[in-house]
């Protein structure tokens, strides 16, 4: 005990000197040069070729849950981790998941119109043709339903879109809404427009977003042709993920499952997606006014709103039948912490034969499993427990990875380190989102891979897309150097049980930016596609094992894992001025939109023609008391840089590997401190009180959750007690890592 | 004399107290009275039906200068002024009108395509088939030219747009470049194109500006068909407008001509305007990279940049001919200052039958005269000379006012007081522009008139609108209340002359925002369209006549001329503020740029594929010395408080009359002073120094136009010369307006 003091007091000193060039973290400077030639060792097995091979075939045919080929991909998947050493399983779940059998979409009036609702083959697009086993375009975990209405065009669908409609006059009780993709995430849409009591939903790709308006539409190009459709989910993952009949547990055979009519992430209205050749009568035949200027899109016709005389008719139909999800896990035992996990997983299914939309990510993935594998088989043994996860049934709403998580809860608990996630993968830059303990060890490994095209790190080519196409906050920081930050996750692939269910740190990586991406979830996410417009020669897919293989690596590997805890707290510090910010950035709006209605602005700006309505005088907003927050924050500071600064010293000195165990588990405590039990208000199932999905924004984050939304939703006493809450899990962060801290530095 | 001093020292103590209630610029309280006695009978003689039946009436036919209807045009407008009493002369001038004698667009390349540029007759609309006076689609001043050659796509076509283009390695050299309409003046577009070795230049119309994207197109709404296509004149306007081969002098029939082939005004490549329709083909045969995304119009394709593969050709001529202008100029002659003239104008020539442009505001000015003449024969006299011109060949490029400008130049110069001018008028808010000493008057004019819709007056729906539509810093503004501001004038209508070439004090005011503008310069601005899509009942027509005849009644019968020199003062004093702010942010975009191109940020963040060329480094830019314009901007500061100071005392105490004609000389010298004799640096024909059209611009004004502009143009000696030109002009103005004080206060 005596003999560790006296290694970190020495090394404190060290540290201080050598501050200048900080070493590979988690390693001694003799333990980096080896680390550095084992991923050297690592990239040697990486290929473009096989990635290519492996998109190829595994994108060969539709491989939705519960198809044939999906479980042909898995046992294929887990015969490959097994030929490379990993001891494998297939993990098995049923699974709501929900099939059209009847989908029609008639307009009734001014003049009939019968949608086509089908994406049609293509002779340049060798899968495009394999109609038996394509899933039509619909809405996963939409109600059935027969509803005639007018129709209301509503934009993207969000809230602010409805208070566009309100100031307008125009309701949409009783009517169908037709929105355009986009703005949010999908599920929203039906969700806000039955909370405004439309009685039908219709998604439609407008060609702005995704299509001509982008560029050229495949085959010419990449981008959505007048036929593409955007399949997706529906179900109401903010409330939460995974499989609608059994929140909270895995859905194995003998889980106890509520009954259909129960399940509360199913929508209350009938969903449907067609394409904008479906689209363009409807929205043609609509009247009413002219859409405000930013709803327009690329279609070559006025934008109105409605409703009618668009009359339209939608009937869904769906066989709701439970189906088999295969998850592949496959584990390579750790040496020395053989108790502390480092996990990393895709999804494999897809919508239809998914070649970027999982495939793309899965290559890389395997690729690091073979490497790795081959490493082992040549004696290599990771010092902690590496398991490497492919996915089932990620597309109907995270099912494979929400119910394995909910399944392994409690032994994830003590032994999850860090879960790393990866989905799609294109050529272009490094996109990494997560836990901020982690942003260093990202940095460092971005800055030691190269990117394929420019030769420069991937690291310095993110910068300079920041720089160059970046929000200015964000352009500014970079532009500063230092760190990149690691964007805040929200939700839209597998990391969301992980980090916001059970609280591990997580992180989201891949490459993109430079692909022509306008085939989301169609039949044209193809291989065919992939080749010519997503990242040709596959150098990409060799970059995301790189990046991925250098992550899993080095937390695999490292005496000491490699967080830091300072960008964890100075990140929370930004979200906590953000939201202070937002405060009284609504007190000064709702005082100035008071005083504008009170003085009559809006009806003498307004067009009598147009019959505007002045918005509702709104209840000022009250100051909050955000000391709480403010106080939590100084403290976590403090304590962050005391380990940040000891975990330094320990680093370059060599670590007391005795305490390796219990290090390991107060630090993998520290994101875990970050969550409540009883979780955010209305969703118990999202614990994690630093990210989480936004209720209203469905896969766009919400940082600080409880408050963010509180303010956002104008629900004052909800704001003040949820900074209380935020402030009470900030001071539980301190204490961890002050107990990590005082692992490392027992004697101070 | 004594006594002189007594009232006005006796006044200054009364002005301060009555302060907080302002009384009618320009009149003492009792005659204030008077003066809205006055204005109510003016009211009375105003009929939305006759407004309307004026507007079917000139719009019945086309009226170019040098039509048939023209003609008659002028000399019924005639003949009504002489009808209301008004001494009326018409003034004949020989302009130079090129009209077409061949119009051909070919698309050689890829594949054949001829260009139809015709618009079409519609049965709702009766004049749209008067083929046989009909103007074709063309740009007046084109020159001709027979070109081919690969097509480039250039947005908007100001230099902004060639910068991206060199960006992505595009050359315009030897091409035909197709630009849309709208972002600057369309004669910018074929000047910067041959700057940058275009052959040729064709100007579309893009749905997303003025068609379809902005609501429904004529003859279902009012915006631009198809086949609507936009006439205009291109020639180089901001070096001098009016009869391109008589710069300065009145282009009488016996006036000295340059010969053609030395107009330096004349385009130096071909140019011609299309519809979408006739676009379409050839934006959808352009092959290279793609548009960036705030390029893309409404059209359903993808814009690419080309060049090529897309070939066209065009062949235009033109018959040279030189024309009659018509300019219809009526007087009443002034009781007290006949040598104080307040003039008022509007063009009555089309480019065809110019319902909205120019009738509707020509029909507004008619009424005013009306009334005027009533109120005359009623025995009511102007205490100055009122002076009311219908101008001919505005289209062209303000030849109608230009000329006669500069032929009656010397007795405007010590005559004319103020100019106020209209053009096209409709349902919306009133728009007004001009010079910054009549800014209080135009308020109060606004805050006295009735808005026909919403019952407050023009000038709170004018605030409201600011407050709802407004940039945020107009927003802000409008929202403290206090005067709103006038905006700077550029160029575009009939005060340039006065206004930038004589320098007298210049106002351009009308009502707008709330028309379905898509007929601008085509066959369908007519009476149909006009009567259902711009100001159904006329009554903005009305309440333009109330505003104008009110600023006419107002300036024709205050005994102390109701200018305000602070306004002016504090205008400039914004300006002067801008184009320092605009010297330090180009420094500071110029330093950031040139780092990020040192770090090579461009080419790490370009897409490899897409073969963009990092921009060239820039020179460093120097601090300006910019002490000349703040020195003399205090001193005019101060010189405007006394003035303004004086004058309130002296309009609530009753102005000594004897000193009314030098007051007026002294006042209307103030507008004199912010002119130089030798003009701008490059366009000596534009004198003002405050006001300026853009020389890249066009219509879109540059205020303190020299040193901005050098400022733009990185040409560094010349903003710091330019600075010094400005702090004279200031300091003359200063002096201008103590001369003006002296004579109100003698013994100061």
């Amino acid at each position: 005990m005596r003999r560790g003091i006296a290694v970190a007091t020495f090394a404190l000193a060290a540290a201080v000197a050598a501050s200048a060039e900080p070493g590979m973290l988690g390693f001694a400077p003799e333990q980096a040069t080896q680390q550095r030639d084992l991923e050297a060792r690592f990239d040697a097995h990486l290929s473009a070729e096989e990635i290519g091979e492996w998109i190829r075939t595994f994108s060969a045919r539709p491989h939705h849950v519960g198809s044939p080929f999906g479980r042909e991909s898995a046992e294929r998947l887990a015969e490959l981790f097994r030929s490379w050493g990993w001891e494998t399983e297939i993990e098995t779940f049923q699974v709501l998941f929900p099939t059209p059998t009847l989908r029609r979409l008639e307009l009734l009036e001014p003049e009939a119109f019968t949608a086509r609702l089908e994406e049609g083959a293509l002779p340049a697009d060798a899968t495009s043709g394999q109609r038996d086993e394509q899933l039509p375009p619909y809405n996963a975990y939409s109600i059935d339903g027969d509803v005639s209405a007018p129709l209301v065009y509503v934009n993207y669908g969000v809230p602010g879109d409805y208070e566009e409609l309100e100031r307008r006059g125009i309701d949409v009780a009783g009517k169908i809404v037709i929105a355009r993709y986009g703005g949010s995430w999908r599920g929203i849409k039906p969700k806000v427009a039955a909370e405004k009591g439309a009685v039908g939903c219709i998604l439609y790709s407008d060609p702005r977003d995704d299509g001509f308006g982008q560029g050229d539409v495949y085959p010419q190009g990449g981008f959505r042709p007048s036929q593409g459709v955007q399949r997706g989910s529906v179900a109401d993952m903010p409330l939460f993920p995974g499989d609608p009949l059994t929140p909270g547990v895995g859905a194995t055979e003998e889980a106890e499952r509520l009954p259909l009519e129960a399940a509360p992430t199913l929508t209350t209205i009938p969903v449907l997606p067609i394409s904008w050749s479906d689209a363009r009568p409807l929205l043609a035949a609509l009247g009413g006014p002219v859409a405000p200027e930013p709803w327009h899109g690329g279609l070559p016709l006025t934008y109105h709103l409605g409703p009618g005389p668009a009359t339209v008719r939608m009937q869904l139909a769906f066989d709701w039948q439970l189906v088999p999800a295969y998850d592949v896990i496959a584990r390579l035992e750790g040496s020395q912490y053989p108790d502390q996990w480092i996990l990393r997983g895709n999804h494999h299914d897809a919508w239809v034969n998914g070649a970027t939309d999982p495939v793309s990510g899965l290559a890389a993935v395997l690729a690091e499993a073979k490497a790795l594998g081959a490493l082992h088989v040549a004696g290599w043994r990771p010092r902690r427990t590496l398991v490497y996860a492919a996915w089932d049934a990620e597309e109907p709403g995270l099912l494979g990875s929400v119910e394995w998580a909910e399944r392994h809860a409690e032994e994830l608990a003590g032994r999850a380190v860090v879960y790393i996630n990866s989905d799609s993968n294109s050529r272009g830059f490094l996109f990494a989102g997560g836990s901020h303990a982690l942003e260093p060890l990202v940095n460092q490994v971005a800055g030691d891979v190269g990117d394929p095209q420019t030769g420069a790190s991937v690291l310095e080519r993110a910068r300079a897309a920041t720089i160059v196409y970046g929000e200015a906050e964000a352009r500014e920081r970079a532009e500063k150097g230092g760190d990149l930050p690691l964007a805040p996750l929200g939700s839209g692939s597998d990391y969301t049980p992980f980090l916001q269910h059970l609280g591990i740190a997580s992180l989201h990586i891949g490459f993109g930016g430079e692909g022509d991406y306008g085939q989301y979830h169609s039949i044209y996410d193809s291989w065919d596609h992939y080749r010519r417009f997503m990242d040709p020669g596959f150098h990409y897919g060799v970059a995301l094992a790189q990046v991925g293989g250098r992550l899993v690596l080095r937390l695999a590997d490292a005496p000491v894992l490699p967080l830091r805890f300072v960008p964890l707290a100075e990140t929370v510090a930004v979200y906590a001025d953000e939201v202070q910010r937002l405060a009284d950035s609504t007190r000064e709006e709702t005082a100035t939109e008071n005083r504008r209605i009170a003085e009559g602005v809006y009806s003498l700006a307004w067009d009598p023609e147009d019959g505007w309505a002045p918005p509702a005088l709104r209840e000022p907003v009250p100051h909050l008391n955000f000391a709480p927050l403010e106080n939590a924050l100084e403290r976590l500071q403090e304590r962050a840089e005391a380990y940040d600064e000891v975990v330094s010293a320990v680093e370059a000195a060599g670590v007391d590997e005795s305490r390796g165990g219990d290090l390991g588990r107060a630090l993998l405590a520290v994101e875990r401190s970050l969550t409540r039990p009883e979780g955010l208000p209305r969703r118990p199932w999202f614990v994690h009180h630093v990210y989480a999905p936004g209720f209203y924004t469905g896969y766009g984050v919400k940082t600080l959750p409880g408050v963010r939304e509180a303010i956002e939703q104008r629900e004052w006493e909800e704001a003040e007690e949820q900074v209380r809450v935020a402030g009470e899990v900030l001071h539980a962060a301190a204490d961890a890592v002050e107990r990590a801290r005082a692992i490392l530095d027992p004697g101070s």
